[in-house]
């Protein structure tokens, strides 16, 4: 492997420690690289700033002069809340930077590279640049269709359900899968759930076991907010945000009682008696989101999947069968024609604990 | 890794080869090894005879002599259609033999063993005797509780589906699961099917693109024998066995034209107007069979998992969603409670084409 593709790789691997955890910005990785030498590591902070290179840079210092920056991003070339990358990347003394593609931010794109090279500063792009893609898949979704990157979880048996007909579902799946699904949690900016499962199992949908994380947003899709008042989500959104998506004829009443509990409150509109899926997520990419774990129930997977607007599937399969009057994972989603369901890539498989894990991706032209 | 571990690895590769091949006999292998290099191999024939030891002694030669035998049974003593294995092993001029485990015939147990012995070669056993046991459990199972090993494979969707609700099912997995099954089952004594598939599939149940094979024994389960006469399994059972397992009470005319095509029928106990899960096996262990391949459909896959008569589970699953609506893969099962579900233990996961395969295993006690 080429030392260039070998520093690329490192800092893809730093920028994704920031997965989740700095929404609305990518989640970026920066290594400085003097003869050689690593000098200086950073990633986009909790809350998106500071971004990774002024971090790589102070880390690095006097090193920083003369030498690579390898960052997974274009860096930043507007005047936001910080002082621009570019300019710190140049007031450094760097010499040259490799990243993999160009920002589509278009307050950023190509400007960046840009101001680098008109200050004589080397550009290489182009290295791991579907790997990079992959990784700010949902920052850019969010940039360029207005809503975040959706991946479904689903836990299952082996035949497909999540849970017995007398609505036992705890244990399926085992302790080391259900760790994997709050890393998941921390890897993405929002965990989703419909209001079925927030009435009848009442999570807490927060990231437990993975230490100090930015906890993800709490998101309820209700068209009604048909949610008790005394559930956990109500008694703990002063402590970790919680988001009601709603129908515009929600009752004035049940809104005043979720905000008043800390929650925020965001109308949706509808469609066919339920929260339109598309005009759903465009309004958590309006608030910000770039990734968001959708984690049931049947009826709200059903209606994402059949909207084609799931771009990631997990699934976790357990070696029991419940039969057929289990409840099933996914619900009804109008499927006549084997042509019509959404075909997705696996992009791995491997055993967690007692389970299997499959992980899948939707290909998109 | 030993040397005896070494080759007796090698010896259940070779007896694997004859896996679904050699019923009602098991599946040997045998490695001939003379100061460290392999002399002889040999694998049961198809049919069952000859055994692995004739076949890798005809190749040793005059090598045998002084040698060691690796064997993944206890050599068989007694006189059934030829001379027993213990007896050429001794007139070959074998020194050692190795084994992992005692055969459980009761005609041959630890007697092959008390035979080499008593003659002066030296008996090793207990290597890779898990391994071993797992290869020779379906012959194990035949000989200790009369009825064969059972595999289920369910091909479904990510959501547990075998069909759209329309019943479109061809090609949910891809060619490659497809050839895998074909694989699975060569090397089984007998495929299983239940009415429903037979009438709606009009499948052949032969394995093709995998050379020249011993068939497996096509089985269908069907009380009344509701399967049509214009089918290909009736229109082939002279080139292949078919196997129609039914209630005493099907007509006597339905039997007879099934008989005429060339199938064995095979009387089976009712329970619950079902034919018996336990009866069923007990019928076709009685028949010799050791490892019984079951494709579906539900109803079928559910009454054998019902009972906890299912040993493995294959499962592929492709990167697809259809809904609710579809055709679940096991039918109804009457589990109420997760702990009465049987559980199984994963043996492994991998990639196959497009789609992910996990096997899974009853731990029995
Ligand atoms: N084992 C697991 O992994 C797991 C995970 C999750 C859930 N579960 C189980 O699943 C069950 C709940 O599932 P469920 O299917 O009944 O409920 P669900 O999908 O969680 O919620 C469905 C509800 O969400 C609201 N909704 C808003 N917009 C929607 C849209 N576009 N599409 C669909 N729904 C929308 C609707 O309620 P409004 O009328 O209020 O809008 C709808 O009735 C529970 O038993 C839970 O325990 C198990
Ligand atoms: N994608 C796949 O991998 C796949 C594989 C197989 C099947 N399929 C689909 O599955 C559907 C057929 O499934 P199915 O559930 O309707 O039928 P099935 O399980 O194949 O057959 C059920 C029938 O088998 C007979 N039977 C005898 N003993 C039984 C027992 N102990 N338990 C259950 N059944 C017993 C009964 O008919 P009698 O009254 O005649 O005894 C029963 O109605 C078809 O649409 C087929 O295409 C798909």
């Amino acid at each position: 492997m080429s030392d260039d593709l070998r520093h690329m790789a490192h800092a893809l691997r730093l920028g994704r420690r920031g997965m989740g955890q700095c929404w609305p910005n990518p989640a970026v990785g920066c290594v400085i690289v003097k003869e050689g030498r690593v000098v200086g590591r950073g990633w986009t902070a909790p809350g998106g700033r500071p971004h990774a290179e002024p971090q790589a840079l102070a880390m690095a210092g006097e090193a920083a002069r003369g030498a690579t920056a390898y960052v997974t991003l274009e860096p930043c070339a507007h005047t936001g809340k910080t002082p621009p990358c570019t300019e710190a990347l140049r007031k450094a003394g760097i010499a040259r930077v490799v990243a993999p593609l160009a920002d589509s931010d278009p307050r950023v794109s190509g400007k960046g590279f840009a101001y680098l090279r008109s200050h004589g500063i080397e550009v290489t792009t182009g290295i791991l640049a579907a790997e990079a893609a992959r990784d700010h898949a949902g920052f850019f979704l969010k940039v360029e269709r207005g809503r975040p990157w959706v991946t479904l979880k689903l836990a299952n048996s082996f035949d497909g359900r999540i849970a017995t007909a007398t609505g036992e579902s705890q244990w399926i799946t085992g302790p080391e899968a259900r760790r994997a699904v709050h890393g998941l949690r921390a890897a993405h900016d929002a965990v989703m759930v419909g209001a079925g499962t927030a009435r009848a199992d009442d999570p807490a949908l927060t990231v437990r076991g993975w230490g100090q994380v930015r906890q993800p947003v709490r998101v309820v899709a209700s068209r009604l907010i048909d949610v008790p008042l005394m559930s956990r989500l109500a008694s703990t959104a002063r402590d970790e945000p919680v988001w009601m998506i709603h129908g515009r004829e929600a009752a004035a009443m049940t809104r005043k009682a979720w905000a008043s509990c800390g929650a925020r409150l965001l109308p949706c509109d509808v469609s066919g008696g339920r929260l339109d899926p598309e005009a759903l997520l465009s309004v958590l990419g309006g608030q910000g989101l770039t990734r968001v774990f959708c984690e049931g129930g049947g009826q709200l997977a059903a209606s994402l999947l059949a909207a084609d607007m799931v771009d990631e599937l997990v699934g976790f399969t357990a070696g029991l069968a419940l039969g057929a009057e289990g409840r099933p994972g996914v619900g009804a989603m109008g499927v006549d024609r084997l042509s019509e369901a959404p075909r997705f890539v696996l992009e791995e498989t491997t055993r967690v604990g007692e389970d299997v894990m499959h992980r899948w991706i939707r290909p998109r032209v």
